[in-house]
């Protein structure tokens, strides 16, 4: 039995499993939080440790690594994190190699969680599919050929900076009406926000789910308040929706994939907000083009799976190496 | 020496060659225009008598074909033509490769013009390219992986209807604000009309060029004109630059290539069209996401020398298949 390794660094938690190799339906995993002020030679410890007591003993045959950070995958180092210091430039596949003593591949949590809903999820059986993750950012990975697509500098699916309305609120990377600036949980909330301080008369709802502190207003609470009927909270959500549904719309012209998966807290949001997806992304679409938007079926542990299927590819990779060694074939 | 034809069904006039394979330098071509209401019918007795007149007796190994339509790449079959009645269903490959008695590959215009320029002009030696056209139209192919990329129908490439502005004017597929709507020639010529109608003491020059009958200008007026100065003419080629750098900008974050090759008469609008390109490409651009944005390099011979690419696939396969009968691996 060949032994998986998968690891997933998120910003506020990690997640570790042990998985046999073409084992498909059970993961034995496990996950902690990050320490307050967390540094990237805490988290790698932290995550060390998982792993440890999860293979208690046992030693990996290959390892795949979700990194919430851009990451150089052919070369497996880190670019850097958003979120913790200290990742820039770590050459983590290195590090796990020499740790564990088995092969490893590393890389984005996007492009990671659209192999695993490929391999594992809602993608399975079809060849070219966009997975979008809507939730505090809004990111996106590309399955074409049935193998993801990165890029030439592993940049590609940034989806959330993709511009939909250039007449829009200006969005924290300084353009205005990116998709994430439209979409993502804190500016829908944001939105709900400036909207209620524009309508003290309105929000009943959201204002006692916010016990009236308006600041602490979340997308969750948006999404509840949507669900009774709240007008300002359906606004903001459809707002979400009509953004949505013209990058995909958009992407459907561009790159004619067969499906987009959507995961991230956001696409919890409800019957509205999925309904103006879809009815937007088909209006911005060519009738010519068809294309199915379906929710992710992993939820948060898409990172994991997809890990798991980077690390069955080394396997594979590595059996036909060997394989072509015995047939004398490698110079 | 293996013979290849190459064909070039276009809305308005064809063009064949006949060219040695592994030849990059010289193509003997000829073009000749479609007769008024052309009919699918009497264009393909067009394209033959040019095929025949060009081969001269010789028989040809392989056939590549771009067509101005959409076309099923893998079944060689025309789906419709935009321009010409009668190609709806039109079996062109099976139809060529009976005449000639070799193997044909069919594509769009735009699949094949991305190929001419990847394998013979500005995009030699780049992995990942979108081409764009900027003509009558706007449309676009890929090559990712050093391979077209044509989506799950064949549809990929589709830019001209890509939305860059929700609130722009009203486009001919009834969304507002495509790419197409903003930046093909005729949109040009017809934003440059509404302006001067609206202000008779402007736009002197371009009113000499058009002889004062507005209807009749043309894209080129509005280039020359601009050239010269005129500050009408100057706005209507930056609003074409402006929604072609929003769309570059979005398509660089979505999937990282390496560089855009624009083509088309439009292109050829000067140095303010091409800086407005450049400048908001790359504010519109994430500053990660590198790319270059290059002219075109074989004109309106892309589509020929593509589909010269596309016999060269052809012949390339036929062969590794004859060579795999040879050593009895093919069961």
């Amino acid at each position: 039995m060949n032994l998986i390794l998968a690891l997933d660094f998120g910003g506020t938690k990690h997640a570790a499993a042990v998985v046999a190799s073409g084992e498909k339906h059970q993961l034995s995993d496990k996950r902690v939080f990050s320490p307050p002020n967390p540094h990237a030679q805490s988290d790698l410890e932290i995550m060390l440790s998982l792993a440890r007591e999860l293979l208690a003993g046992r030693e990996p045959r290959a390892i795949g690594v979700s990194f919430g950070g851009p990451v150089d995958a052919t070369s497996g180092k880190v670019r850097l994190s958003h979120h913790v210091s200290g990742w820039e430039n770590m050459p983590l596949q290195e590090i796990l190699e020499r740790e564990f003593g088995a092969p490893a591949s590393v890389d984005n949590d996007a492009n990671v969680a659209a192999l695993g809903e490929h391999r594992y999820g809602a993608g399975m059986g079809y060849n070219s599919l966009l997975y979008i993750t809507v939730s505090t950012g809004v990111g996106g990975g590309w399955i074409l050929n049935d193998r993801p697509w990165r890029g030439i500098e592993g940049m590609a699916g940034e989806i959330g900076h993709v511009v939909v309305d250039p007449t829009g609120p200006v969005c924290l990377c300084g353009k205005r009406g990116c998709l994430e600036r439209l979409a993502s949980g804190p500016y829908i909330a944001q939105q709900t926000k400036d909207r209620l301080n524009l309508h003290p008369d309105k929000g009943k709802l959201l204002r006692s789910l916010c016990h009236d502190n308006l600041d602490e207003i979340t997308g969750l609470m948006v999404s509840q308040a949507a669900t009774q009927g709240d007008k300002i909270a359906i606004e903001a959500l459809e707002t979400a929706g009509w953004a949505l549904g013209v990058a995909i719309g958009n992407v459907a012209n561009l790159i004619n994939p067969q499906r987009f998966i959507l995961g991230g807290s956001v696409t919890k949001a409800g019957d509205r907000f999925w309904n103006a997806i879809h009815h937007i992304a088909r209006a911005t679409a060519l009738p010519e083009v068809h294309f199915e938007i379906v929710p992710a079926a992993l939820g948060d542990k898409a990172p994991l799976w997809g890990a798991v299927a980077l690390a069955e590819d080394v396997l594979m990779r590595e059996q036909g190496r060997a394989g072509s060694r015995e047939q004398g074939e490698e110079s």
